[in-house]
């Protein structure tokens, strides 16, 4: 008998492996962080100190949110059902120059932490201010992150000097480079808000630690004009001409895209996130993912902030991006569930760099894994996996969480962190908040 | 001290009358099946006996599911991502033809009631086969139900002689015409599927029961190019001449309409009910609900059946409609969240004809309320209630459900149904549908 950490039993295994293979019923063993054998009747071969029953369930890889400010959550239906110049300015702006602190953001990431275990989601790519204090809260919280510190030309919280955000934004990657589970990222906010120096140096700031490269990219139409009127040519191409365009950029949104700007983005190996609900709630448009996904463009799929969804719900996001898709290409064979599963799973994995770490249940990989209890109404009968989780389960369906071999939640209760009193906090902040942003 | 048989107590109750009145805190009496009296420090002024605590919960009237096939929950997940023909003719079809009988539509209606009552919905308006089976199933479960026996040109499960189908139909009218809870209706498939005269009887024998009279008008563009090659006119027109049209009229999807249509809806007063993410899951296209709330038309909400959602919760609903007519109108304040949450409550009760009865909470109108709890992570902070209810909640929110006075949830534990049995017994028979349409 070889010795496992943990041994997960008799499930129904969906492993998102290349081939999609189903092991039903199956068991995963693990040793320290990482998956140590799959297949049926582990239980002969391996002793474990843990032992979790699976029978009846689903076991798949965590969920992984490609695209969020994980501390908005402090800002969930502040302002809603707005236009976006309005919204922005009259209340995102105002509240973040106002509640930002190092602290608030460490309390609104714990917020979104705690609702991405109990929703599912193992690994976020989280891009905001003060990012040191988001990356304490993901690794305190015992999940996987990419965190971004956001690079922009104006004054922001954290940087009232816009100058000195390059710099804080090194000290950052080198502060958290040699951790395991946070991986320091550079996210220039967009085309429209930093200049092409701008752009330029955070991206070879990148390449200079390896580290991940991010911005919003063709979000509006707004924006497309915009950058069209200032330099003679659209988003893509503008960031082409820049050098700054390869396999190791994830560019958010990507909404509007002409025939010439995908094509680039196909070359360049760029890679692309998904943020539908955002686009939808904003009306910023349609991105047209069938379409990218036909040219062999990774695709990843993320919940964007809580102010502009009003969830990190990555099963609700599957939903309503599958749903969205079929309708506006009036065929309801386009985004299939299986490519939304993939999506929100391997394909994250590969748009954040760390498809070789994660995104699939294969030995060798990190665990990361959910469970999710199949014997509710609202989940049966049950004839397709797939199709389950895309239309018909949502977070609060998930019962365990494991997180580089840790156990976070089992029967959605968080292990590791004091729930209650973080809701107190919370709950004693947005009082604040909420008079304070009436009375301006 | 006056005598109630229900005090909640404390709790942030949206009333959602005519003036969106929020009592907070409030409380309120019930007595027997019928709301006594709400207002702060009821305590005061009545005894009792069984006293709910709901401080720091919302109190808001239960949802209403103003159109779904309950019992086409057995069929959730069965066919997906496919072309609505290859859908309807390989899987829906020979499925209802093998599977559909009176013992089965009981089974999947009783399911689709227990996912109904742990999501919040306590009244829902079905229409299909064997609903004696159906009035049953949700008189049982203890739910308010408008159900209407399906007329349909075809043969069908319970009339293989189809003019069989409007003799069943009256049957069952008389059969519940007195009952409370459950108010039997009329429903014609559509003007494709059933022809004039039939479509005609069946409106004059809802005339003469004086029960409601529903159909799906305007799902798809096909069903228009079939109407108009069929009759010389698009489907409104064509209802409109033929006298079927009128204020006790459910019109359910109203996807494609031309100017002159929406005007004929509202001169007729025809109810509208918008099913949007069956629509857009079928790829049915978009259906311009602001344009029809401008126009002042009744519009409510459903979730549709299981076999092309693949949900009954209306939190979700809410949700995805918002969100989808944002982006389809490129604003981002069309559909705001209040508008929802009124379309999910009061506007679906004026829909079913029972605006003077639920959809509110007010002295004099029937018990059906449910409770939510706010102390979530997911759920914090709270800012905005209407705009919480639409783009943050789920149906897994629901922590009590009251339907007519009667306490059917409480924590989440329904109170009355076998859930584990009835869990059961759906396994076994999607075990066997499984088989069988595997082994077409």
């Amino acid at each position: 008998m070889q010795k496992a950490d943990l041994l997960i039993c008799g499930g129904i295994i969906l492993t998102l492996d290349e081939q999609d293979s189903v092991i039903d019923p199956g068991d995963i063993a693990i040793r320290g962080d990482t998956i140590l054998d799959i297949g049926p009747n582990l239980s002969d071969k391996y002793q474990a100190s843990t032992l979790l029953e699976a029978k009846g369930h689903l076991v798949m890889p965590g969920l992984i949110n490609a695209h969020t400010h994980a501390a908005m959550t402090l800002f969930r239906g502040l302002a809603d059902d707005l236009a976006l110049m309005d919204w922005l300015k009259n209340y995102i702006f105002p509240a973040e120059a106002r509640f930002m602190s190092p602290e608030h953001v460490y309390l609104g990431t714990m917020l979104a932490c705690l609702e991405m275990i109990k929703s599912g989601t193992t690994t976020l790519s989280d891009a905001y201010f003060f990012e040191p204090e988001a990356a304490r809260a993901a690794n305190d919280a015992g999940l996987r992150a990419v965190v971004a510190q956001g690079i922009i030309d104006f004054p922001s919280p954290d940087a009232p000097d816009p100058k000195e955000s390059l710099r804080l934004a090194e000290e950052f990657i080198c502060q958290w480079k040699w951790s395991d589970r946070i991986s320091p990222a550079i996210f220039c906010h967009s085309a429209y808000t930093c200049s092409p120096q701008t752009i330029q140096k955070a991206k070879r700031m990148a390449e200079r630690h390896a580290v991940p490269f991010g911005l919003h990219l063709a979000e509006t139409q707004q924006e497309v004009q915009e950058i069209v009127h200032r330099y003679g040519k659209r988003p893509v191409q503008h960031l082409a001409d820049l050098g700054v365009l390869d396999e190791t950029v994830m560019a958010i949104h990507c909404v509007w895209l002409d025939q010439r700007e995908i094509d680039l983005l196909q070359e360049l190996q760029v890679k692309v996130v998904h943020v539908p609900e955002s686009n939808m709630k904003l009306a910023s448009g349609i991105a047209s993912i069938p379409r990218l996904l036909e040219r062999g463009i990774t695709v990843g799929l993320g919940t964007d902030g809580c102010a502009s969804n009003n969830d990190l719900d990555m099963f609700r996001e599957m939903d309503t991006a599958a749903k969205l898709h079929k309708v506006f290409s009036q065929d309801p064979t386009a985004l299939k569930a299986r490519q939304l599963v993939r999506m929100a799973t391997r394909e994250g994995a590969a748009v954040l760099g760390q498809g070789h770490r994660i995104g699939s249940l294969e030995v060798g990989k990190k665990a990361d894994l959910i469970i999710l209890d199949l014997q509710k109404p609202h989940l049966l009968p049950v004839y397709n996996f797939y199709s389950h989780l895309v239309y018909t389960f949502s977070g609060a369906d998930v019962d365990s969480v494991i997180v580089n071999g840790a156990l976070l939640m089992r029967n959605r209760k968080v292990l590791h962190l004091e729930e209650e009193k973080l809701i107190e906090r919370i709950v004693d902040l947005s009082r604040q908040i909420q008079g304070q942003m009436r009375g301006r």
